[in-house]
């Protein structure tokens, strides 16, 4: 993954921004705004994308540059990867299956089924969801996307950062939450060496943090408030190669610091945020990341996928 | 009003921006993002200001261009513009105290105790309790907020104006809500002729379509899904003026119309907003307002007070 990939996506999907993507605001703060003592905050607010999450640049990406059978696309995924995927589906007029386990809200499945997904309910836990979708790939060859470790998806994520830079120029340090990794990979394989790329996880979802102990990707345990966007159950293995090159800092969260800050992002600045989306306020208030007094410090603020009541 | 005062107030309040006040997003898309049939909206994010809408502007204005007394600042408001005040009243560290009526919810009152404010209940009524705050002001001799008939408040709405410009340029015309006036106030004496403002009001609380019917300002009675901000009895002096020079459209939006567009900004574009703030997308979506097919609109979408549960 590097940026030439990148540049492709951007190449790709340039018609598309403006119709089914949006360039989302870059919103530059004083460090003071926001109580932290650093020169200036920059609030990426990607979670006001299109299906309200980064998800959308990588899984159009996807689309586009694969060619789609008469069976359309097929995914395993209750949340942000799912919509992504299913309103990309419908921006091309493809059809699309999801696949989501017997615990998934009803509430999510109505939303897929909004957007013109068949959803298909199966199995106890995600990875039988997941076994499910991947047989019936087989028998129609429908076209799969996976939530983070396909390129195409990756280099759609680096898309964000690109957008970033040409907003408003290179900030000094980005910090982004990590998942399966693709959001981290995208981005760091666009910046490179030129910004300091800060993964974040959830204490309960330590994939990335994890695997650099065991010096290789390793099957993790996740729950907790973020376990929706960021349980993922392993580090992808674009990620893994990319942050082994690009990102020197893994840092974890508590739960409790995550909501907090999730708690704060609405009360204090009015933006309605997941708490996937919450983890990078939450390092600079925790100080597990402590920025230099002139440092710029960009926030990626990637998802709104949450019921509003929960911000009371 | 005009630009002048307009200038003044940028100078007045230049060091607090990046402090006390935030310089808010303007969100370009295409009317296509929107499903709207003109060429670009433009989304003037405000309800991501200080205290969650336009108000702390024509505050904060107004605190920093009159002498304040020891016993501070005094208003009465349950609503944006008490929290707006109090707010403006603790970044300068003054005291302030707000008279609200007994119907005002708890969590409001408890919202403006939090700011510092000292919270006086009293009056079954709006009307009870500003009587009951003119009296006090009169003991006291506190500096007086008014909600949106100030010169200092309606030239403070109108640093909003000159922020579109600045960060945008010109659009062909702007959309915005209407209480008291202030806001449409500020925003047509900068704009002057140049774009077209178009005042909105709910059919509930009319009162600049009304004050036009009658020739001149007159009492109205209000209610409705937007009462708590655009609920003002009857239209102010500085707006019926600055209206009458610059303002030739006064349209009127049903609840209905303006909660469906309350509802689309969250689900769609993930921004929680009240009611006050859904009227522009409303007169858009209802073809109340049609703009040309090459138009530029900017939304000022203006305020975020709300329960995030009633989004659901
Ligand atoms: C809102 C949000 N943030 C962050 C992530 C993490 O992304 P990744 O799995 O690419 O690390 C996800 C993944 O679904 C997400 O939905
Ligand atoms: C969110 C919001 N929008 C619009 C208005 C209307 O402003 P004005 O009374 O200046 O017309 C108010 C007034 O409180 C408000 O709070």
């Amino acid at each position: 993954m590097n940026r030439s990939e990148i540049d492709s996506a951007l190449h790709r999907l340039d018609a598309d921004f403006g119709v089914f993507l949006r360039k989302t605001p870059l919103w530059k703060l004083s460090g003071a705004a926001l109580g932290l003592d650093c020169a200036e905050i920059w609030l990426k607010l990607e979670h006001l994308q299109v299906g309200g999450s980064f998800k959308a640049r990588g899984m159009l990406n996807r689309l586009r540059a694969q060619p789609i059978p008469a069976s359309g696309v097929i995914v395993a995924s209750g949340g942000n990867a799912g919509i992504a995927t299913a309103a990309a589906a419908r921006a091309l007029g493809v059809p699309c299956e999801v696949f989501v386990p017997v615990v998934s809200p009803e509430a999510k499945q109505a939303r897929l089924r909004a957007l013109g997904a068949r959803v298909v309910v199966t199995g106890a836990a995600y990875a039988e969801a997941l076994q499910a979708c991947l047989a019936r790939q087989q028998d129609t060859g429908a076209l799969l996307t996976h939530a983070y470790d396909q390129p195409e998806v990756v280099a759609g994520a680096g898309t964000l950062a690109q957008e970033i830079e040409q907003q408003g120029g290179l900030p000094d340090s980005v910090l982004v939450s990590v998942g399966g990794g693709g959001l981290v990979a995208g981005i760091a394989a666009w910046f490179e060496q030129r910004v300091r790329v800060v993964a974040l996880e959830p204490e309960l979802a330590p994939t990335l943090y994890r695997a650099r102990e065991a010096g290789q990707p390793v099957d993790v345990a996740v729950s907790g408030v973020a376990a929706d966007s960021l349980g993922a159950g392993r580090i992808g293995g674009i990620a893994w190669e990319v942050t082994q090159r690009h990102v020197k800092d893994a840092l974890l969260l508590s739960d409790e610091a995550i909501r907090a800050a999730q708690r704060w992002l609405w009360k204090e600045m009015k933006l309605a945020v997941e708490p996937a989306a919450a983890l990078p306020l939450a390092a600079l208030q925790t100080g597990r990341y402590r920025p230099r007094a002139d440092e710029k410090v960009c926030l990626i603020v990637c998802g709104a996928n949450l019921d509003p009541a929960t911000l009371a």
